[in-house]
């Protein structure tokens, strides 16, 4: 079988296989979502992701179905009127949409594809800021100091991080932002089907004035509702009661491996990426400013050459992931997420460094 | 291993094990949901689905994260002023309140738990018309003559028909029937984090006509959105993709089976606990009215006895529901599913005609 590079669905975390047949073994799947089994689990993964990401107090974790859904969830509980989006890739941009069709005003700085937002100066006042951490289709990370700067600039404004494809690796310092989400699917390895929305104290607060005011905040999944029922280590609805044991698995591997050796291993996969594409002939890093560079989904534009070497790694095993959207012919990326081993990035390097189309 | 008759999540159907294993042997977990063998896998479930339940031309199969989420999304996309909703029971209530605290006027009918609605004579003219086939909280099943009658009462109106808990047992009319709804975790036995929409044209047309008249129906799983990436084999989101194509490949089990025999079963099965229920002298049939009983889920009374019957069992290995909300200690729920054997029933019923506490 190929090792998948694909930056989501990604090649799971090697212990989730055995994790899955433990959990069919011992009756997981069909554990009602009220016993004290399941809230057993639900603490399990909750504890697990709180230690990991180091999350202060007050930081609740909620799970829903998607990244997706949190985007849509985050807009109706947390924004009344108001929404301000940093777009620089298709992600970014469809968190944008999502505020507008929700009939917010969703205000948005965009700069093109690959690029990052230097020069930004606050000219409104957003009830919400918006922030793809790491835009998955384009490779683009913002800089912390950078995701960091917000709060001193819009004191009142809740900073809304999406995390998607960068989780766990950064260490965002949590005190100066309010809710990050990530899905399952990408960073920690796990099959699709469930969505993590960390909130703190200001978010739930946010959704009950609006409550109060009488907008719309949705019904089983409002933020309210959500929180009541993860008190308790429960959810509002069936949940994916099989994901949510093996997210907590997962944490427990990584906690092991620990975060030190994990955010290590990662910087240094990524650092032989980008060295061999840099010296590449025929694909080079899409992201020019090394600063901007993720460390988690690495894009490489590759033009004419991007099917010969997608080709040429897929025969010797390496699936890479193809461009987004309209650069699905010309750029390939590469997901470096802790179950890419560095014997398997060593590898694809070398490979890279054989082929010259 | 205790054999569950928890009415949800109740025992998974008996191949899914395998099925799961074959799964992550092919990597099915990692697979991205724009691929063409993605798109193959929700194109078997949805086929075979439409093959089992026989629906005919003009509906189509959508997926969500659990029914809960149904309940909201259908309000949501086909209700701008008002439904009406026929109440007896928890789930029946709790489509209720989702639609009053989506603002809309969310009318009720409602009989005491237990009881069905026979004397319904047509006094409004709702958008929407809600009807709850099988009540799992108390095993009363609206019988499908009631469930069919109402096209021609309201022939403007939606029927939608929350199934969760039935399919695929009954044999709708699917041209009385606007819109069906269930959650994997039960009939299906599957993981749960899985919600199954079926919808007609009718329900789109007036998806669409809410979203001209400026009404917000959601963002992604909008039912134009929904639908527009159904017609291609694909979601929204990134979906479960181990739960559809678990879905697939146990309504290939059930198809090989045959949904007559199954049908059969089901029904020699309900028959011998409801005759045991009806011959105990500490466990009666809750539901009154013969034409009332679920097939599905079969609810005990069983007041001071209940704890010493659930022990019996469990000592011999059988896990029986615990009644709902207040009637936890003193009613029991047999969930009655294509997973559960003659053979377990048969050793159900034995075991029930030794206790008498």
């Amino acid at each position: 079988m190929q090792i998948n590079f694909t930056p989501g669905p990604s090649q799971l975390y090697f212990t989730v296989e055995d994790h899955a047949r433990k959990a069919f073994r011992e009756g997981i799947p069909s554990l009602s979502h009220r016993s004290a089994a399941f809230e057993k689990i639900s603490k399990h993964a909750t504890d697990g992701l709180k230690e990991l990401l180091e999350l202060p107090e007050g930081y609740h974790i909620l799970f829903a179905g998607s990244a997706t859904e949190i985007w849509e969830r985050s807009i109706q509980n947390l924004v009344a009127e108001s929404s301000l989006h940093f777009v620089n890739g298709s992600f970014s941009k469809r968190y944008h949409e999502i505020a507008a069709q929700s009939g917010r005003q969703a205000h948005k700085i965009e700069v093109p594809a690959g690029q990052g937002f230097i020069s930004y100066s606050p000219t409104s006042t957003p009830e919400l800021i918006a922030l793809t951490h790491n835009e998955t289709s384009t490779g683009v990370s913002l800089p912390l100091d950078f995701i960091h700067s917000f709060r001193e600039q819009h004191p009142d404004a809740l900073i809304v991080v999406d995390a998607v494809s960068s989780l766990p690796y950064p260490k965002f310092d949590y005190t100066k932002i309010d809710s990050v989400f990530f899905s399952v699917q990408k960073g920690f390895g796990l099959p699709a089907g469930l969505g993590v929305w960390i909130v703190n104290e200001r978010c739930i607060a946010k959704a009950e004035q609006l409550q109060q005011r009488g907008v719309n905040i949705g019904t089983y999944h409002s933020l309210p509702t959500l929180i009541a029922n993860a008190k308790k280590n429960q959810t509002p609805e069936t949940p994916n009661v099989l994901g949510i044991y093996l997210l907590g698995r997962v944490v427990s591997d990584f906690l092991k491996r620990g975060m030190h050796t994990i955010c290590k291993e990662t910087e240094y996969k990524a650092a032989i990426l980008y060295h061999a594409l840099q010296n590449h002939p025929a694909a080079k890093p899409f992201v020019a400013d090394p600063e901007l560079r993720s460390q988690t989904v690495i894009v490489a534009q590759a033009g004419d050459a991007t099917e010969t070497i997608a080709k040429f790694l897929a025969e010797h095993g390496l699936q890479a992931g193809d461009g987004y959207g309209d650069k699905k012919k010309s750029q390939l990326r590469f997901a470096n997420f802790p179950t890419h081993s560095k014997e398997t990035y060593e590898l694809l390097v070398d490979l890279l460094e054989k082929i010259n189309p």
